[in-house]
């Protein structure tokens, strides 16, 4: 059993061990030098300079003592009970220090030093021994080559890394898989005075995992945003479920690298981890409510608000400024992300005009000019704020004129006091000084400051579509029936694959056990009488195709001859596709299907994440366009309608250009089935239903043609 | 004549005119007052403190000093050449004021006061006062209703604004349609150590325009990048104009705001100005080579990485860091914007390894870990930099561990110094302590640094695509022949729209005179017979449309048949269409048109930027996707052939899935007709051409149908 195995056995066991890496009651630090600068000292200076509430060992072989504290020579030597052990010694020395501590009873470890999993063969191994400790003790390992741990817990102060200073305490914790990067963060979420509770270096996680920090932050008390940085998933099964139950709760903001090739590249060369398709992990996030956000910038943005204020209840904003081009930026940036610039109520931009210059502006945003006094700022925040149909306020100031902005910062305070609690606030200070801190001293606590306005939308825009996603009621998952299951398995038991692939007529067999409709077909050797012959029982008009396992798509060579109405019609078409083809391996020959909207159903799998559930429109517009959605399986009814509101040509099939609309349900139960059988027919390796035919109800969804391959058997 | 029209017809001189407002040689102050804090002193004490070159005159009726200095009565009273006046009265004395400085010979007003055009009619009128007073003595005029003009040139340190600090000296000239905006952008340039040039705030425009600041700016030499914030166009055409030709010797970065409605709105409120299309604004940008940005931080981090490097030969990165994950981040970036990452030759890995530790990855990103000293920097960045296959370098440096941002930055100075000329360098410094000076001390002189890899793949990737744009070949535009101008003004004459419609027949009669074929097709009354006749008479296979002036889309009712064999199928078809749509007006019956693929081709009309070329791929997916391209008229070759890689479609045009390519020269030459129809027939509204169906050569190009608005006759 692997501890991503055993968290999902007792989550709740294996959330609690980690108390020991971030609260832990004494600290020892093993590979500090008399040396300054060098990493295990830095890291036992940190301790002490921050400010740890508990006992520090350092331990040191000879060393009498560092930085004024008495040194062990071993943790056995302690001689007291030690929850959490720093280790910064050489890679081939990592092994001995973690097993003394296991024997030493020491809770958990954090493995600083590299030279492992990301080194090469011997490094791996190395690593698993170190994950075979750790589990046969059932101390919990962090790292190896990671960069630390910190709690900024008033009655923790936990600082085990070499960060050049302790963060502002706070509720965002942040876990890192680039530990470089996120001392980077620390250092920058200072600057931005953003509040940090835990902070973790994930290293190569031999252990402690990215779903073990969820499940502990989760329930951990001073948590209330997660941020992440990951380049790759372990587990992204157990990902899978933990997430959408944590972002309900507490959102999880996550930057994913390695989008492109070249990130990947740099990605595999940079940690020990598979490279996943982007496409899978867009799909991840949506369905487990994960904020996705592009750039380091914006995890801070968005966790800024997210840690201070109330996620909005709709996507109206009303916006109250002293200048009018910062204005129309955040307007314009509102509308990019979908919020909303509503008028303001008659009685408001009656109230407003009562003290607002003539010059000024009351509609939405409310330009004050650039005149405006502190106390105008906090008058229209609160008549704004107080209208109904605003879901979330934002106030920009620019100090051009006559600078108050430590006054206008206080009125803007104390305005957001008076706030319906479920509105969130959030201001730019357009200024290079930065926000006054007295704007987080009212009675709102801390309120977001952002440097541009476009910043500001796009956080608040991020809370409004996270909010949405926790409002959405819990899907069901698709699941096929008992005898469904049985039947699928033993087609899977008999289908002879080449290559991989399965005849379209084994794979019409599979879609019409799991209730998926398929065009009578029929296939024949490559003998244009039979075929002819075929086509006349099955009844036209007919469509027959070439199968020639060389060619991917079939219309490209003039595989494929539609509308064929007698039988020398099809004798004639069998004839020429030989003569063009070459190697044609046999025929298909099918019942013509009346025309309606091209759907492809599909699965892919992602080597990371496993299957996704791929649905698109529009037979050329799908590979022209990428119209196309994904979903990680198992996929619920709710993704399913999440996947079909992100088609662009979705209108096609609610009756476009005067044809009629056609079953969206039908369609819909298509996804779903071919969702479920991902789960139970696991050696699917692709899958594409390309064209499903949708027409309009009552006559359904059916599957003209397919292609499916088979994972090679072990 | 406007003063646009004047600096159309002598641009040199009216560029020369504006060295009056950014490098006078004495300056009056109207409008000063005793009190501390007011505009007027504000300015004056900023002129002051600055340290302007020349004389300062305060203009008071009164006070016999102010600030120190004696004052005059009036401009008439000062006895002395005056280039510049600041006029900071109440919009009601501006007009008397600006006449005295008329008389008093001065070259230049900066009218600061309020209460003008964006007050009302009132103000308007008073407004083109003014622009008339200005035309009138040849003193320019800035404003009014203005935030100030400021130059940083050695010999001249005009701070003619209330900013609270004085920018750092540099070559970034900056016009805002924004004051208020634009001294916060003042304000944030000292922070990020972005030199400016000359900033002015261009207020209402009454006189001195845009344009004006570009021919200005272009022959100006201490400018190098020309940065602007937009909130509408004053006169587009002269900017079309003017534009490429500045861009191609400096470069333009625009932020343009009111891109949502929203952002309109507010904008209107703010500002005297017309809304526009915001797809028109794209397209104009695209011609003429400015660099738009969606962000006020872009705005600044492109114009940074433009002020003191060269433009990149080509699109492929080098990247040296000694943190994995901003390295992936970055790589990411890169790709998401066009870059690449190439690998490196085995020479300079090879080199690379010689100094690097194991660990280290000599691919690009070359990551160095964290542990990189100052020398492994400037080796590294010598030796990707001299790689043949590198156009450009960025550096990363995040102080995790040894923290010595200082030697770091010297060593990357150091090592830029050796870079080849046409290689531009960049930096991310992920240091909450900002970017040592040293920095930009080096031989290369400034290096721009960014706090996030995101924002210098973002500024290189626009740098790269300007220079693209300046190494394009100049296009030539397209027009009609003599003849056909003569024709076109002709069937102009004699045109009788309905409700501003066209008829087809009309409009296939315009069509062909420019030489765009249309499908052979007559129009009579709604009599099935009539219509079977004419069929008989085109040939067979026909197209019947029945035409309704209420029907947008006649494939919606049922309105077109296609493939009718016969003239029995005529008849029938016709009388259905009868029935069904109830008021049919007449019939077209069209010779069918081979299968080929639908392109769009038409005009639509903008408000502010008048026609646009649209273009497009695709029957449905026009709609559906928006897939369709945009250029203001008139257009070049060039431009259209931009056009066509700009949709997402063209692969259809050559041959896709089976299908045989189409003439792509046919549909360049239905472009470039109708973008010089736009620039003939002044009238039309709006015009499609769809579908436009093109063929393989030589069959070309075919209008089948076609709608035509002309605009109202005055």
């Amino acid at each position: 059993m692997t501890h991503a195995e055993a968290t999902e056995a007792d989550p709740a066991a294996a959330a609690a061990s980690l108390s020991a890496v971030f609260a832990p009651r004494s600290v020892a630090v093993i590979g500090s030098s008399r040396k300054q600068g060098t990493i295990g000292r830095a890291i036992l200076d940190n301790l002490i300079r921050d400010g740890f509430k508990g006992p520090i060992y350092p331990i040191h072989p000879v060393a009498p003592e560092l930085a004024g504290r008495p040194c062990a020579r071993s943790v056995l030597a302690v001689g007291k009970p030690i929850d959490l052990a720093i280790v910064a010694v050489p890679a081939a020395a990592v092994e001995d220090v973690v097993r003394d501590c296991a024997s030493a009873g020491v809770r958990a470890v954090v493995v600083i030093s590299a030279g492992f999993a990301e080194v090469g063969e011997d490094g791996r191994a190395a690593e698993q021994r170190l994950h075979d400790l750790a589990r046969a003790s059932g101390m919990r390992l962090v790292g190896p080559n990671c960069m630390g741990v910190l709690s900024t817990a008033p009655d923790v102060r936990l600082d085990a890394t070499f960060s050049p200073a302790f963060p502002p305490a706070g509720n965002i914790s942040f876990a890192t898989q680039s530990g470089a990067l996120g001392l980077a963060m620390i250092d920058h979420a200072r600057a931005l005075e953003l509040g940090i509770a835990d902070f973790i270096s994930i290293g190569n996680r031999a252990d402690v995992s990215t779903n073990d920090l969820l499940a502990y932050w989760q329930h951990e008390p001073h948590t209330r945003v997660i941020a992440l940085y990951l380049e790759s998933f372990g587990n992204p099964h157990a990902f899978a479920r933990l997430a959408p139950q944590v972002s309900r709760e507490k959102p999880i903001v996550a930057v994913k690298s390695g989008r492109s090739a070249a990130g990947t590249r740099a990605a595999s060369s940079h940690s020990a981890s598979l490279a996943s398709l982007d496409i899978g992990i867009d799909a991840l996030f949506a369905q487990t409510g994960v904020i996705r956000v592009d750039t380091l910038e914006q995890l801070f943005d968005v966790a800024g608000l997210l840690s201070s204020q109330p996620s909005p209840l709709g996507r109206r904003v009303g916006v109250v400024t002293n200048a009018g081009g910062p204005g129309i930026l955040l307007a314009d940036a509102c509308a990019a992300q979908g919020l909303t610039l509503p008028t303001l109520s008659d009685e408001t931009m009656l109230a407003l005009r009562s003290f607002l210059p003539s010059q000024a502006s009351v509609t939405n945003p409310v330009d004050m000019i650039a005149s405006a006094p502190p106390d105008h700022f906090e008058q229209a925040i609160r008549l704004v704020g107080a209208e109904p149909d605003i879901d979330a306020v934002i106030a920009i100031y620019v100090p051009p004129l006559v600078t108050q902005p430590e006054e206008v910062a206080a009125a803007i305070a104390r305005a957001a006091g008076s706030l319906p609690a479920t509105k969130p606030i959030a201001t730019v200070f357009m200024s290079s000084k930065g926000t006054p801190a007295v704007l987080s001293r009212g009675p709102r606590g801390k309120i977001p400051s952002y440097s541009f306005p476009e910043n500001a939308a796009m956080a608040l825009a991020a809370a409004v579509r996270h909010q949405e996603w926790c409002d959405r009621p819990v899907g069901a998952p698709a699941e096929l029936s008992r005898k469904q299951v049985d039947a699928v398995r033993d087609w899977a038991h008999h289908v002879v694959p080449h290559d991989g692939w399965v005849s379209f007529e084994s794979i019409a067999t599979l879609l019409e056990i799991i209730g998926v409709r398929v065009a009578p077909s029929r296939s024949c050797a490559p003998d244009p009488d039979v075929a002819a012959a075929i086509a006349g029982e099955l009844g036209f008009p007919i469509v027959l195709k070439a199968n020639a396992r060389h060619v991917l798509h079939k219309t490209d060579v003039g595989g494929v001859a539609l509308g064929l109405t007698d039988e020398s019609e099809v004798l004639a078409s069998a004839r020429a596709m030989i003569d063009r083809i070459g190697h044609v391996e046999g025929f298909t020959i099918q019942k013509q299907i009346p025309a309606g909207v091209e759907a492809i159903v599909g699965l892919t799998s992602d080597p990371s994440l496993g299957p996704l559930l791929v649905a698109g429109i529009g037979g050329v517009a799908v590979e022209l366009y990428k119209d196309v959605a994904f979903r990680v399986t198992p996929v619920t009814d709710r993704d399913v309608d999440a996947m079909l509101g992100d088609l662009r040509g979705k209108a096609l099939l609610d009756g476009f250009r005067g044809s009629h609309p056609v079953s969206r349900d039908a369609l819909r139960e298509v996804m779903l089935r071919i969702g479920a059988l991902a789960e139970v027919l696991h050696e699917i390796a692709e899958l594409d239903i390309n064209p499903l035919i949708v027409l309009p109800d009552p006559r359904g969804a059916i599957a003209v043609d397919a292609r499916l391959r088979m994972k090679p058997r072990k």
